[in-house]
């Protein structure tokens, strides 16, 4: 199976990160081909940074996704997810949703941790889109620049695991949710010190986008999510104008 | 990997019905060890009757969950999913809960199709309680004792037809999920006369548990869904008791 | 009039504190039959042993109804509450239930105090089922054994008087509702210190079962909560099998 | 006992309406004193209406609640509910309100049958208003002029038995409130004809203002029910003005 | 365009605030007719005053309205507001209605700042009433009678600076909102100190006004919002009278 | 007064249908600076031809926002707005935000009349991205390929009044918007045949924006709406570089 992972920051460190954090909790088997935005912000943060990253998630996604069995949007707002959805003819994972989901299943309410104060609101906002705002228990934000550096941060992670433990013991969370792709494999690092499972995006994301891509529920034919046929667009990419050709 | 699917009704026949689902579904090497409840009622339907099967899946899971790598609640009321998930050390899975993470994976909103009048109610509190109700485009209730027969039912599934195409077209429904055990396997029968993903519970539920399976996030050992630890019990199964004793 | 006090817990002490707390907020003339569980859990925190005790409330309550004129789960899970209310032609009252609605009767929105980390969820869970979530103030969550023991004990009605005082000055509380059967009457006892109306299930319970019990209004025929009629069940006490008998 | 009905109406054969349906209700022993409104609507319907009515409302309690032990606010708007709880020190009970409760504790949810287009609003934000929006299966609103004469109209209420069996049926409500103050005892006269409790604000409103008459919860003495206590009002009705006076 | 500012209370010196400040921000051409209520409370302050303050308003706006283009309801509980905009033919804005509309306009969620604890319960159904709950970041409930004397008062200037930082910094609030009429023109004062837009209701309710005045949507003819017509009212004000002939 | 209209179509008729119902609208001495996208859709229709124009619209903005007073998003998905708002220092309107926020102000719940099966979700999506769904009476979804020609349509605009008018009466909607940006216009042809305002985005919108421009609240510098100030991004058109430049 090969997953495309769509990273549309143009940092290669953060996809290198990603890709490494996908590639540690994929199955055996699973291929994960990685790839990065080449327009628009370095790191995804602001919500105009995130409306032009719309646009590369779908560039990357028709670029790449020929011979993908699924795709996950690598980028912790789910950014472009809807519309990549509706592009492609193979499930499309949301890293943030996955581990949202996944969370449900784990049963209760989760706690959740973010970066940064102004993503904060976008956050919450995302959430609620899911229809999901009454399954948080809680939510920390820090402030941390380590988390975009390559490899991993004691610091941080003794941060995050006080963090989690009062989202435990204060908010009575269930689970704990670590967010930004950054975050992609700290979860398991810090897990042993968490009494909750501790979920990041990229480590619940691989494995329901294998399920997905096992489960071959067909593509939709009618609605919001069937592909958008011929339509005519103008001064785009070569492959996402190939997409609504007919 | 091995899944207990717990089938607290005391008819065999579903049990077989929905065994048959589940390994329909699983992925190569997945054993399905499907148990039947030993009392309470031959279909559950009512809530009285519900009530009583939470006790039974409870006995079911304490008795036969050693060995086996997560569990299903295989009653479409998803009884005694938090008692079970909280009693296990293994993932556990709602069949009905399963179908619900499994819509909003693949986008929109989710049309409903549910058997009887008087488990309509039912069905919409189980949904509000995951908190999912806006996930909802519409819901279908049909009538049917065709469904509890062995085999599949060609007239039953004409109208599940209709009814899932009326929620496309008049609910804007972008995916349907039919509800009931009996109902293992007939998201496929129908699929390809129907626009959208149709699911059911056992085909949805089966890669769930195999996906909390392989991904070992670990039991809590805080919160709601901890183990129970050494507790006072009386006159119960001796199963349920060892649970209880540390 | 006859109130049967169903109390799944297995603890004669808890249905004793529960019967007394009856006792002194009933009319009189109104006789309380409490009835404790035969199997289960001593008390009754946890979501696994919650499971088994629905099955004991719809056992206690097949077995005792005949005579009584109303029921109340003296439980403040409202464990089984559902199923009873279905399957009896009396009505029943949950404890927790009866709390919360009297709050909504006094006006504004409540402030919760319950006990134990593990509860909280489940009480959350509870509320939330009833439609109610939107008239909570705020939650207090204390830790205490005292509560379980016979009699009342002064450092915990202190420790509750404190907690209460916060929710209508930090939280601004309108009531003040404490969960937990073991509150049996401490509302009462309280009540001086606390600046607005402080209620327990039993206190608020017990008139609600007396006003639906000289109401009458009449067992639904159809529905969700229609008696069940005739069906199959195996291997249920004899008093469960005669209510499924026509 | 003695309960106060405040109907601020300005139509004196409402108020007998709505008395005689709240003596048929009443406990032996409980005395119903309904007074008329001397300003405003003779039949409140429209929101311009309902604000006069507020402060009718007001007035009438302040005159005659003295040696009442409960109040009831005789408008299936509730008008006036909340200033009125705050002013008097004696319970005050809304006559939808309590219908809306009511519902509440014989489980499930209820079909509202509410008169007139343009009050249909109305009911809905009230019902809102209480946080009970889940609780509602369906509405059907009727046209009726009938309802507003004396006596009962035997049409009317085969029109009545129609919606209710319609709510249940297709929106599988499990009880059916009737609004309108002219509704009190339409519930018991058309009950047999429905297969689910029918609940009339009246009905349902003195039962809980015995309820809540007996049990005596105190009047708080903080937040925004307590007393208001001295406050200065000028060119007020002489018993709202002695309400404010220390 | 002439604009006519009610304001409920029977304080001139409130009134004068409220008109200063509607003045400071009404567009040049804007005509500012303040009316004082002749009846009821000072200050309203509590749920009592409020009802009687509903009919201050319908008569202050059945008395002033003529030749009036829009009205703003100049009491932050939006008093009365329902049934003015169905009365008049002409717009009817209300003041905290129209600051937190405005704030949606601005984008985010926002924090408001209110004026004594029993006053926060009224203001928390307020936003609810307008669907608007999950638009709330925070709140901060101030005590301050420096409110309500002539002129403004640094020291309380200066505590709301801090609460409207704490509300941005610690509840990620993207605007801020004072409730009270007396805090008419106080977001422009404090604005320079606050790192967000600090809307009032006055700020805010006269462009709306104006805005509306311009616009001339259509009085609707049917619904909720349609004149009352030909009603009968007895005991009224003249003025009110007139409005219900046809 | 300059008002800049983002159209991200790529089809100038649109965006002329959009700039001659913003003109019609728009107060003596407001200037219309209408722009239309130099990429994408010719019709944004579909989920990913939306996350393409997310780009464009920012594009557009950066590009053209120089000397101009606020902007508004004339694309019915209000597509890029948040983005948007968070760039430009000038207040940016959503045309649906628009109308949605307008049709609050006038009261009631609204009917909503949107084009095509495929775009109904996202117009639910974002009614409750806005918090708004509960102030939404129905819906209507008319298929229509009239709407996109030059000039306006007898027969659509006869549907249109059908629709509406069943809104008012099944739904009972006291206000009806129209979506989509080619119905700029069409709400002041059709509204003498409604007995309700008709609201359309571009006549909200204008107006809206001019108010904001007026106003003068100051851009955040704190929060999710704060310029995104100094920024690292690649390959993108100067003017948005340059925004990200401090």
């Amino acid at each position: 199976m090969k997953i495309l992972l769509i990273n549309s920051n143009t940092s290669q460190v953060v996809t290198d990160k990603v890709a490494a954090g996908a590639r540690a909790v994929a199955s055996p088997g699973t291929e994960i081909l990685a790839v990065c935005g080449d327009f628009g912000a370095r790191v995804i943060g602001t919500r105009s940074e995130e409306a032009i990253a719309h646009h590369s998630t779908i560039a990357l996604a028709a670029r790449h996704a020929e011979g993908c069995d699924a795709a996950i949007i690598a980028v912790s707002y789910d950014t472009g997810l809807r519309g990549t959805r509706e592009l492609l003819d193979i499930p499309v994972v949301g890293m943030t949703e996955a581990a949202l989901l996944t969370a449900c299943m784990l049963g209760g309410r989760m706690g959740l941790i973010t970066f940064g104060a102004r993503g904060r609101p976008v956050y919450e906002e995302l959430v609620a889109s899911y229809g999901l705002t009454s399954r948080i228990a809680g939510w920390r934000t820090v402030e941390s620049t380590a988390a975009y550096q390559p490899g991993f941060d004691d610091e941080l992670e003794a941060l995050l695991v006080r963090e989690a433990i009062s989202l435990v013991e204060r908010e009575f969370a269930d689970t704990v949710v670590l967010t930004g792709a950054v975050m992609a494999g700290v979860g398991a690092r810090i897990q042993s010190r968490v009494p909750v499972p501790v979920l990041d995006g990229i480590a619940a994301g691989v494995p329901q986008a294998e399920l997905l891509a096992r489960a071959r529920w067909p593509k939709p034919t009618r609605g919001s999510y069937a592909a958008p046929g011929a339509r005519e667009l103008v001064n785009v990419d070569a492959a996402i104008a190939k997409r609504f050709t007919p």
